[in-house]
């Protein structure tokens, strides 16, 4: 059994990546994780206060998590490197950096996004841009809300890796008492689940602002799953992955919570905001604003019919009204109910 | 095809039973839906106020809606009956006034319960007491929260019979603007989903009682629904139906609303409350208590594990406290993600 990765660095400090740095320093006191803050301020503050103030608020990190705001240093010997930067700056940061993740690193994604205009998965750009091969490329997907995971209520997780025996050896390194991860060979299927929930999260929330009840968010959750599953088979996924933690979990913990970004920048855009106003009135990035029309267009080209994501981005460029959307949902012919 | 009923018994006036009655007297002005309620004063409400204030506060019924306390009268030349009795009660009551159901009448349960004693779903009671026969015995089942339909907000929902035939004529008599029933044949996953939703909710209500967060909630609902779909599977009922409307979608809504007596008994349960402190503070009973221990048997029965089942059991019979519930469904052993 491959021994436990000494040095793990996290690129990117926003809370998941703050996050999951706790978890896996928590996990094992012999670890040394250097978490990668863009900002110098914030890497002072997390080496000298062992907070991140601006996305965890007093939760304090554990003594062996340090920061850097140099890229090159904090992947500097590690085995095992968390990409946690925002999805659709993947790329770029890539470019600057990612030469220096050692050739037998593993590295696993965190991020929940699919890149505007190539319509590639992250993992998928990360192989495109370093070369990686599929044993040692991994994501972490499930019902995880950031915040509660810092607060270390007990939460499950699904580890994804085309190789059983690289995801078993992630899956040691970022199991504390409250933080169970599960393992899963379907790589492709997890990362859809993370991806498109974000955009049924839009949806979810944007019939919240209208002030719609939970019938009407119980059901545009179903039909959710059932076009994420749909375009997840359309790509190999496994109809059980969606069922799961990575698939049902993650969209019913995004859908139900208050501390969710897109159910949130959704129930703005319900209450009648602008795009321009939701960005004004959130701090962080709602994902599926961005990553919608990439799922549509991926859709697309695999033949995979998505209403409810089609409605959403019709909504997001300002061809649909939310009113006309809402009724473009509900008012569906009268027929048999269809899944796949 | 066969035309619309001109008459339609709905048998049973509690929250369920007088917003379906609305619905098919909405869904056509021509039809007369006759409510029966066991106590006079509420069948006099109905007839002189047109509401039911105990269950629907000030809604109001459509005129086509009347009520009587005398169970044969209200079946008198119905050709479609809607069964609306507590499960528990459902034998009794048809021994009392079932063989006043015509011969050749449809008969629909909005009923979500397992038979305590026999571990009968509700058709199957139907069936032994009355032998009505499959393709004339239907069920009603969905994300459907009684007091958001009252309020006419736009709900779908799922008729399962059988038979197509009657499956499509239901579906035609209940479709009001507000409320969209799909059609399914598979009556067997479609019953059991609203059955098993009722003990899952209990659960789901418990961790929120304890204060847990949205990642535990989303994740006892995942592994909810993954348990019901093993139940289903095994009694010849469909995976795509639990991933669909009257499965993921009755299970998300219950377990999402503060509407949910399931969801708050459960709470009450998970804050320290008996189950004698519960039946106190509710005025509905909470059905999931009372079918768990049928659903555990039924399960055992056929071989399946049911472990949030069998934890939800624990806690109502008093064998386990609810902190040791906690622990024991989330301190599961690190392992490789099984749905089925």
């Amino acid at each position: 059994m491959r021994r436990a990765p000494h040095r793990i660095a996290v690129m990117g400090s926003g809370s998941w990546g703050t996050t999951f740095a706790k978890v896996l320093a928590d996990a094992d006191a012999n670890a040394e994780v250097v978490l990668w803050a863009r900002r110098a301020e914030v890497a002072a503050e997390i080496n000298e206060q062992h907070t991140n103030a601006n996305y965890l608020g007093e939760i304090r990190l554990p003594g062996n998590v340090s920061a850097t705001d140099d890229p090159v240093a904090a992947l500097q010997g590690a085995e095992l490197v968390i990409l946690a930067v925002p999805a659709q700056s993947l790329r770029q940061q890539l470019g600057e950096w990612g030469q220096a993740i050692a050739a037998d690193a593993v590295v696993v994604s965190l991020m929940k996004g699919l890149e505007r205009g190539t319509d590639l998965r992250m993992t998928q750009v990360v192989a495109q841009v370093l070369g990686v091969s599929d044993d040692r490329l991994a994501v972490v997907s499930g019902p995880n809300l950031a915040k509660e995971i810092a607060r270390e209520e007990p939460t499950a997780s699904v580890v994804a890796c085309s190789s059983q025996e690289t995801a078993d050896w992630i899956a040691r390194s970022c199991t504390p008492a409250y933080f169970r991860p599960y393992t899963n060979t379907d790589l492709v299927g997890v990362e859809i689940g993370g991806i498109v929930k974000n955009v049924i999260a839009l949806a979810v929330g944007i019939c919240d602002g209208m002030g719609m009840g939970d019938n009407t968010k119980a059901t545009i959750i179903t039909r959710g799953l059932a076009e994420t599953t749909r375009l997840a088979l359309a790509l190999g996924g496994s109809a059980d992955t969606m069922a799961g933690l990575a698939g049902l979990g993650d969209l019913v913990a995004t859908c139900s919570s208050p501390l969710s970004r897109n159910r949130t920048a959704g129930r703005l855009i319900g209450e009648g905001n602008t795009l321009d106003q939701v960005a004004e009135k959130m701090t962080q990035v709602a994902e599926g604003i961005k990553s919608g029309s990439a799922v549509q267009d991926l859709a697309a080209t695999h033949g995979v019919e998505m209403p409810i994501t089609a409605a959403v981005v019709a909504v997001i460029d300002g061809r649909v009204g939310v009113k006309d959307m809402a009724r473009l949902l509900l008012e569906r012919e009268l027929k048999s109910e269809e899944i796949h």
